[in-house]
């Protein structure tokens, strides 16, 4: 998958990862006036306003871009209506031809991972049949567990050829509290990153490893150490816009190849209409906002990515 | 709810929750055959299996057991139908009287993360109304990415009258590879513990905080420790039976008083049936060989209590 994904990067000229992250705030009035008049002001009709929201969204940006990131937590508040909307997103967004990374987080140990890896990347046996559940192409993975909460998710990349992105470095400002605490004069993400170096040995496609990595574009700095303690692994950059992070601080993320690196941002894009930089859309025109906002993004990177000494 | 759950627990004299994990492996046959036939072996066969065996365990324990947990995974590995069943279980182990842990492991940043308190403790607001996605007493949480991740659900646990349980040393065998790091010269665990303590401050119940912690029953001697750093939270203990934990190694987890820790177990009780101590039941009485395992627990428990030195 990680090959597929890298395809569709070189063929976009777009390290860019959309993320879908619905909240009622960001969606446009007119679309859930629409869904409500239709559903009432039910889960139901948060669901529909959200699918309204993000068809219109991947219908805009899918030649653009190469992946599509819906962050489950966003769909599970609204309950199993939000969760049946998370599942038609991700088959919507692979029928246009994006890679779908679930940020679903999952991570315990055993048979609940493999369970987790199950539901979101493979395959479950129910008598003589098999069905997915979710069948995201990519999903991200807590590590706090170790190698046992780890392995089951590797087990079914391998059998599916799928890919995971593992938490190393995360991009929020007090993800320094355990991550950076120094382990034999170290930081405990850069024992992370090992583990995921190693981890990523048994998944590998023809030049980078399945099992990537999460660093926040806010650790410019972090970024630079772990790009090179995993050279092999994807790293999936959240923090990008919203958050704070710039173009100039994700070039220490990719390698010399210009690969290497795969830039999230959300907010930034889906609700581009809410900002002043695009508020020339309005509001019906939030799609039209966000192709604009990954354009110029793209534009960002490749001019952060080309004046790097 | 930490009072409430307390409450239970003496009034059952069981700190016992039974881990509602179901996997078709551990369902009886005549179950999954009933089901099958009326929904085909498909997604809304197996989650009306899983249905029929939690509402026969359900109806077999209540009265003996404070408390339940049902794992999130094991539903979603089964897709939409399988988290109806997740919700259908919340809700009847709760009119039963049960107070339910939803273990769940979610954790995120800001935004993502109180989308899951939402999800799971709290009210999502949809215009002028609000609704509960899932609804549990309680939530456990993983803490790897700092107080960013872990905040909301305070706020959600203080509006909404709920709790969480933190991981802090999980009960697996490689949970030590990041858990048990040196930092300082101490265990990252202790640390996370510390943390647990000061977040549990904002969320105290009479005696106990609503801010417990996840300690597993594999691990006595660090559990030990643990205790003393975390006065005031309760210890989720995983491990027992299937794991290999036993009830000598459970009386690091308690105060003095006996309280302060509740002990799960999953595959021991709710496929006893399974077991040679119990085949006598047969695969029809799953349900009396999952409550004569929970009065055998509830036993070995009191007994290594009342025998500590």
């Amino acid at each position: 998958m990680i090959d597929h994904l890298i395809e569709r990067i070189k063929s976009t000229n777009a390290p860019i990862v959309v993320g879908l992250d619905p909240t009622l705030k960001l969606i446009p009035q007119y679309i859930q006036k629409a869904a409500f008049s239709e559903y009432g002001e039910t889960l139901e009709g948060a669901a529909d306003a959200v699918w309204r929201y993000n068809k219109g969204l991947i219908d805009a940006i899918c030649d653009l871009v190469p992946a599509v990131k819906p962050q489950v937590a966003m769909y599970e508040q609204f309950g199993l209506p939000g969760l049946a909307v998370f599942h038609k997103t991700i088959e919507y967004a692979k029928q246009k031809g994006l890679v779908v990374i679930g940020d679903v987080k999952r991570g315990d140990i055993g048979s609940t991972s493999e369970a987790y890896a199950v539901a979101h990347l493979g395959k479950v046996r129910i008598g003589s049949k098999e069905y997915s559940a979710f069948d995201e192409d990519f999903a991200t993975v807590n590590p706090y567990l170790g190698s046992d909460g780890v392995k089951p998710f590797l087990k079914v990349c391998q059998e599916e050829k799928k890919g995971i992105f593992i938490l190393v470095k995360t991009s929020n400002p007090s993800s320094g509290e355990f991550q950076d605490r120094l382990v034999d004069g170290r930081p405990l993400y850069e024992i992370v990153g090992e583990k995921v170096a190693q981890w990523g040995v048994e998944c590998m496609g023809a030049e980078y490893s399945n099992v990537g990595a999460v660093v926040g574009a806010t650790y410019p700095e972090q970024g630079r150490v772990l790009r090179k303690i995993m050279p092999k692994a994807f790293i999936l950059v959240p923090g990008y816009g919203a958050q704070g992070g710039k173009g100039a601080d994700l070039v220490h993320f990719f390698q010399e190849d210009g690969l290497g690196a795969i830039v999230n941002s959300s907010r930034g894009i889906i609700a581009a209409y809410q900002q002043e930089k695009y508020a020339r859309y309005g509001e019906e025109g939030y799609a039209d906002a966000a192709r604009a906002a990954v354009v110029d993004m793209r534009e960002d990177i490749a001019q952060a990515l080309a004046s790097r000494p």
